[in-house]
């Protein structure tokens, strides 16, 4: 520690760590030190902040500056050797733990007809969303799924699963979710890989669309005591049926217009306990209000084009790019359309956030609701 | 009481009662009663039965029986003086609480175009499930919901409802489901008119099904604190769609085939806290096989033939027939087409059963799993 | 049916059901009956009334009344003959089903010291409150309790159970308190005796008091997935010095001052899914107000004297009489002494009524909430 | 990141990135990094590694060892200035975010007489363990609770609470425990000083115990609807007798002996959302087995002597010492009295891995389940 100053979080305020560093102090601290403590007053006010302060910043990934990179994956290493060809974002407050935002990771990975990735299992739990291509499939526990252009799968925590795609498909880009970074931090991830390297399919293809894919219908002679979806497939077909159902029937957020959670259709729940997942609709000419709120999101746009102002900075997207929204972070939405609609799909911490009792949001009061644009 | 004998139920097995009368019994036997007590070895043996003897019969209600009464009911009575003009199923051994079954009660409805039943609320909790005409519609809270063959509609416990049908429809015949018994039973019955005899359509045509319709998903901006299902409204269409799907995709229950659940959404439990619904589908051929279970149950043929057989009794249905299975009696399905699938509407109590721990099963072992057919 | 009238329950409100009888409909009516069916009409504002009307009566049973003829009991039938020698408490309302209340059983059961019933086990529900006596216990799946005066037990739903007094012991008078009436109403009764006529003692005395007694403890290293508490007994001191303490801390409800139900220490809710009990404490010289709500109420006095007025009516009572509250009848709790609590120990259906969605309550309005007395 | 190397996380196993750097691949992370992305196979080997490896590393703090240093803080600085003078523990692996261990802080508080330190509240939750001294109390949202050496008590997530020492009583130390680390992790951490410094005092003292802190019951006519405890205070007096009842009852773990966690009387879950907290007792002579579990978990010893070996380190502790066992890492426990018990007191983020679905534990199979100490 040596000449290092211990006051420099000090605080002139009642209720707040004020204390001047003085020679007798400093010999304290050392003391302290080598008794593998410290004293609260120097760093209280550094851990006790007013308010959340992200160390995440906001991005946008444009997809025309990414494809390139990631189909050029695919001649630079083989699915043997780099286990998946994947290019992780990695916003740049989060390079230590190769997080996009918070303590989520994401990348993008692709897969030429016939390739076929190793099954293995592991304590993060993820999901897929599907960029581009045709024949991608995913198997979970012995059911195959086919999967195509929006939507999403769940690979969750403890199941052997296996990503590829057809001989007869097209080359397969999709998105990548997990909570491998929020995993590592509590310490608990375990990696296993499949002990024949694939899995044997034990059920038709898309077993759990047939099951579980009903609306507001339950199997009644199969079981689920798993702490996930047992749907595991959500499809963009139905999806973006419903938002637009809804978009009839009702007005929508303020913040978000026509937004829907995926759910654990026996819960009503998150689709896994660590990660939720989301598709929203801008209606044409929609201009959201700004609100911020704790957990960290990241969102892919499924369809259209707008902007999103984060923390007072203006991304404009269309379809297939990502951004990200650090915590308590103000963000307001827009679809610049005035004739189609936007659809921005989501995955974030909040199960997460909720679980703990740590969610917390508020609107943006002045101007309106919107935020000033600073850059 | 007088010269009664008491000791009917004598039962001559160690743990059970078996005491004689006796001239000195007899005389404390009054001695109790006049303090309004009795001795339980009287009636032990009868209070405590080995297991469930249920005084509800099987009965199959033939729709081309009943029809022609029903559509009567119009020339015979008015709404206005009717209430609703209802005839309801009444099981012989229940006549005392007008159950079709058990602790549930049903009845056909009719109503002419344009016709519109006042508004009530109650403590009882309603399902209608529609069974032909054009242009029903119910209303549920401020919401309307328009009803086709198939569908069903829920009007649950406290929410203010009215049923019409449209000025431009088809007269319209539906089956009324509640828990009037019930809620008789458990001295919980409450009744209220509507003060302005209707109420004011506050949403937009089924609102409902356009915000929680959706496939496993939960709209983000509104809330839901209720004990029921947001949905109210279940449509035949999806509904068939799942269960072919799942017929597909798997093998079914050896009893049931292939049967689903409606299911509150937000929660994967049963559509309202003491009545439970579902569809299943018998494939074509289907035999099943004889289990019993505690709770009772009333069905409806959605579409095709077959029979049943309750405690040994078969009983051929076709579409819109309507029987009932009483509580712990065995029953097996057959679905006589091997062409045409058969499809079941029930609605039974199995919410209360499982929220009093009282549900239990068993299948029947001898003879392959098949009554023998008594009559 | 005959020349019975089928009009007898009309009213002249909009809303209900107003059609007076002519030959036509009783012809009409006639041939409903042929097909096991009903007009709804007829019996509409019979089985929805406005308010529920219980069939119970409110019974006090004073326990000078009952006391000999229950010891009586012993000299009459021996244990084996009887299998078990109780008095029970027999509602004039509700003899057809031989409920104190509601669906409430209960009885007084007699046992002398070296006397244990056999053991059996059925899917109604039971607890035993201690009246008087010394060496009373109760063997629950292997595990053997001690009982005192206002300890009370539960034998739940399922569980193999036998009741004993110590061969050093007093005789012992207890109360029993079981479910018989409503799991007969649903049907689901199943009675089984011991196949050796008693457990094996399979843990220490006491020993769910050991492990699960503690406060606001649980244990880690066993676990516990049944639907009732594992506590099984509940002891009057500690009761007592809890209800003493909580006295002293706040003012109590308007209507039962301190009230305390006993809890599943896994969950905070009921003992058992169809019987709660509560403990309170009236203190010195308390004056409840009236109110009313749906379920079935059965007191014993555990301490203490006063009245209650239900319905109208005024019951005097002193420790170990029992009295009953049947369903929307107003209450009142009054302790009439100046000097010394009275403690009202008291077992319902209201975890019933709460799973159900049935449960209702209202305050008395008028008369600063206190009813007349008129009787 | 110029000539860093790319490829020292390889493994030579089919499923695990094994990419050797080249300058072409060189170049494209280079390309990568430009767009804030990067190619998984560089990391993926450490991000999902087999097994949790903790940056935590086990520590025993000797109260021998702190207590002149907790004491002198009194003369060093004023809580005026300090805020709270706290000697915090401060993992060697974990001293960027301040933590004992893993997510968790501790530190020790000092409090002389009659010093009393402003209310606050913060979206951390805490716990305070009482060490040494009299007439401590803590006040939580207007409730005053008198505090005792091995109570603890707890100042939940957004409560307002303040801490201090009666006029009267003696120099008081305790063990502050709270979610600092892991709620700044998670970006959420708000704080507020209270606007009047000091709260009003709304209840009688220890009003939660009066209320809630009864066996197995539950006050009838005060609700409950937080996420965290209502008892807030848990004595040491009945929590110890508790043990002592469970140690005669049965057998414990092998590992832990007789352990009770503490809990919310509500739900019979954790006293508050991401922490739990428990007492377990040693019994004389008891010679646990090693096992190991994700989360992190800090001990005081609230009685005894004995010792622990954690990650084959063993560490001698007696009364008031305080140690930690990182996630994943061996441990077990001795009682070296072969004539009086010891009491462990911990708290950790048991809540928080199993909200997450992040709990995995394993024994040790080799050596008879003992480690081999290496130092």
């Amino acid at each position: 520690m040596g000449t290092q100053s211990h006051d420099q979080y000090r605080e002139n305020i009642a209720g707040r760590a004020d204390v001047a560093d003085t020679p007798e102090l400093v010999e304290y601290y050392k003391q302290l030190a080598d008794l593998k403590t410290g004293a609260l007053w120097t760093v209280a006010n550094k851990i006790e902040p007013w308010q959340p302060q992200s160390s995440s910043v906001p991005v946008l990934w444009r997809y025309r500056d990414l494809r390139d990179h990631v189909l050029r994956s695919v001649e630079l290493v083989t699915p043997e050797k780099a286990g998946r060809r994947v290019v992780y974002l990695n916003n740049p407050g989060r390079q230590d733990v190769a997080a996009a935002v918070g303590w989520l990771y994401s990348g993008l990975q692709v897969m030429h007809p016939g390739e076929a990735a190793s099954a293995h299992a592991h304590s993060s739990s993820a999901l897929r969303f599907i960029m581009e291509g045709r024949g991608a499939y995913t198997i979970v526990e012995g059911q195959k799924m086919m999967l195509e252009a929006n939507d999403f799968v769940l690979t969750p925590n403890g199941t052997w699963h296996e990503h590829g795609v057809a001989e007869d498909g097209l080359p397969c880009i999709w998105q990548d979710g997990l909570d491998i970074p929020l995993v590592n931090a509590m310490e608990a991830g375990f990696y296993k890989v499949h002990p024949d390297l694939h899995q044997v399919q034990t059920h038709p293809i898309d077993y759990p669309v047939g099951m579980w894919g009903g609306t507001a219908l339950r199997p009644h002679h199969i079981g689920w005591d798993k702490p996930y979806s047992p749907l595991f497939k959500y499809q963009w077909g139905l999806t973006y049926e419903a938002l637009q159902r809804a978009a009839k029937a009702a007005d929508g957020s303020p913040f978000d217009d026509i937004l829907m959670h995926y759910t654990n259709p026996l819960t009503g729940g998150p689709v896994m306990p660590t990660i939720g997942a989301s598709m929203q609709l801008l209606r044409p000419g929609f201009v959201g209000k700004a609100h911020r709120h704790t957990g960290s999101f990241i969102y892919q746009v499924a369809k259209g084009k707008g902007y999103s102002v984060i923390n007072g900075q203006r991304f404009d997207w269309q379809e297939r790019d990502i951004f990200c929204v650090p915590s308590w972070m103000f963000h307001e939405h827009v679809n610049t359309s005035q004739n189609d609609d936007a659809c921005l799909f989501c995955f974030n911490d909040l199960p997460v956030m909720n679980s703990l009792g740590l969610y917390y949001e508020e609107a943006l009061a002045e101007n309106d609701g919107h935020q000033k644009i600073i850059s």
